[in-house]
């Protein structure tokens, strides 16, 4: 099949790698051309709002798809009109607002932190206060790796907070004193059957995601059974067709979801690797009508990002089982150029990866 | 860096696929546009004795490899007044003739069965008088898939034979009562480490490599060290970097060794999904300057090459652990399609895929 990818960044490159052996091959659509996707399949370049470019894209495609949230709901609409969209466009809307997503979710039944919506300062100041501090305010749409979030631990802030935040719309949510942060990736095919991944452990430094372990350690089964309960309602109640990914708070034993990303997610890097069939491979499955390979995780896998800058691949070569994944970018600050994944590493050999690539604070 | 393939088939597309990852992207060379390669990176098209086309290509890469051993060694020594070549042409040298690659590898101490060259009808009788019957002749060049050989067990089919084969220099060979086929794919890197894969036992059928199971079962650590030796030996001596391959046959617990490939090898396809780090990968990671990856097998793990038609990639979806690699290639009889590896595979999953995949005889 020819699979069209709404976006060229380095989701778009795993996903084609993770195709190709399946016989696909790839058409991407951006609004410039993407450093990742060079040289695997042709990329049409064109606004997201432009009608004429999206037509001629999706005459080139048997199906299309997407690699980030923030594609336009009527790009994906509009695409949807000429070739099969996948996950379905619904997914976009209810996961592009903050406030819309957690409100989906607890309709769903699934816990969520406390919420409450603010459209102008004397809103967040209410919110503030009902929520109780401290808390955080984030903006309902466009964030993402922390941006767009400031944390409120006084009332004093606010203003300055409102400001920064650029004066939209925002969700403020209670602080929750959580053990640590989760995420579950799960997939649906088209036939509606369900694959669930080992759940991952995430670290996050300064915003952006440093550190994935699947499967996740001394995970109770509740805690198991209740992220698979919120995956496999969120893919139902969707009719979802892809991969999906949940991210969870552990709060003694139970799970709060915090936000959900309709596409392939860097927590699940390491299924690569680390797993029968990645999830760059499933996405790609459930999309072209196959059925799902197992999520069987293979070895305890541990992922490391390369943020800003990337260490001497030769360097990196040395480490033992140490599988390199570089996404071809220039470096640039808080720029996720690379990831590296460790199968069953010792502790010395996961220090010998950390120090190399731990961001210096 | 920018890797020169030499060849745009199924051996360069994941050849490409394994070298994204690391951060690469690729060139091919060929005398025609290949199925297998399209959208995976630039293909120049020539002959490979035109200079001038050579030279633009050299011109787009760092370092160039082959994805397979009937480059004309001239077009290998052109090319390495211009970038580094690697695995070394003397490897090719070496490797496009039998009688060449037999008197090398015995002048190395390696058993190989016993052979004779002929030039003519006589010689090619006499050569049959010498060896005794049934043996097998085989022109010195260019033969694979077991095109360009005759078994001969009868002194009254060497008229024929001699026609059959084209009256080119021969190589008779004497029949060999061989328990079973293996290989040994091995790797050696620009600081001269090397790195042996588990042996591979594999099974013809017309012959056309049908089945691969790696770790060979039931592999006595005798036959393992001399497998280890004889790859030793060959990589050495060629001061060789890149994957090598060598086919041996099982004569009660020793080895003898048939031919060599100076390049990633059919019966080392498994190795994507089984081992650590693929054949493909670590050709890559020997030419580009960086330290081998680990040959260990993370499971057993059984190939079958898709000859001449591919089952419907859904149909192969559904097998437990099947790991599908198609070559994007039209259909044809006798071509090789793509491939599929079960990982840890129970018999009655073999028997699912082996009667999906098996030629009709």
């Amino acid at each position: 099949m020819k699979i069209g990818i709404l976006g060229a960044g380095q989701l778009g490159r795993m996903l084609a790698l993770a195709g190709y052996p399946l016989g696909h091959s790839f058409v991407f659509f951006d609004q410039a051309p993407g450093e990742s996707t060079a040289g695997l399949g042709t990329t049409h370049i064109g606004q997201f709002t432009d009608q004429q470019a999206l037509a001629t894209f999706a005459k080139a495609c048997d199906v299309v798809t997407y690699e980030f949230e923030n594609v336009p709901c009527e790009t994906a609409h509009f695409l949807s009109t000429k070739v099969p969209v996948y996950p379905p466009p619904q997914a976009l809307e209810v996961s592009q607002d903050r406030i819309v997503e957690k409100t989906f979710l607890q309709n769903l039944g699934i816990a969520t932190p406390r919420f409450e919506a603010a459209s102008s300062e004397t809103e967040l100041r209410n919110a503030c206060q009902k929520l109780g501090l401290p808390c955080i305010a984030k903006t309902r749409r466009f964030g993402y790796d922390g941006k767009g979030q400031a944390r409120i631990s006084d009332l004093a802030e606010i203003p300055a907070v409102w400001k920064t935040l650029g004066g939209t719309p925002l969700i403020i949510e209670g602080f929750v004193q959580f053990s640590r942060e989760l995420s579950v990736i799960a997939a649906r095919d088209v036939h509606g059957e369900i694959a669930i991944y080992p759940l991952a452990q995430n670290e996050h430094i300064q915003g952006i995601l440093h550190r994935s372990e699947i499967p996740a350690p001394e995970l109770s089964p509740t805690l198991r059974q209740e992220a698979q309960a919120i995956a496999t309602k969120v893919l139902e109640k969707l009719s979802y067709v892809g991969v999906l990914a949940i991210e969870l708070f552990q709060v003694g034993d139970h799970l709060l979801a915090n936000e959900m990303a309709p596409r392939v997610h860097n927590s699940g890097h390491a299924t690569i690797d680390g797993m029968v069939t990645s999830q760059f491979e499933n996405h790609i499955r459930a999309i072209s009508g196959m059925s799902l390979g197992s999520t069987e995780a293979r070895a305890r896998s541990v992922m490391y990002n390369l943020v800003g800058t990337t260490p001497d691949p030769k360097e990196l070569s040395i480490i033992p089982d140490a599988k390199i994944h570089l996404y071809g970018k220039s470096p640039r600050s808080g720029r996720k150029l690379g990831h590296v994944t460790l199968l069953n590493p010792s502790e010395s050999t996961e220090t010998a990866l950390s120090t190399k690539v731990t961001p210096k604070s």
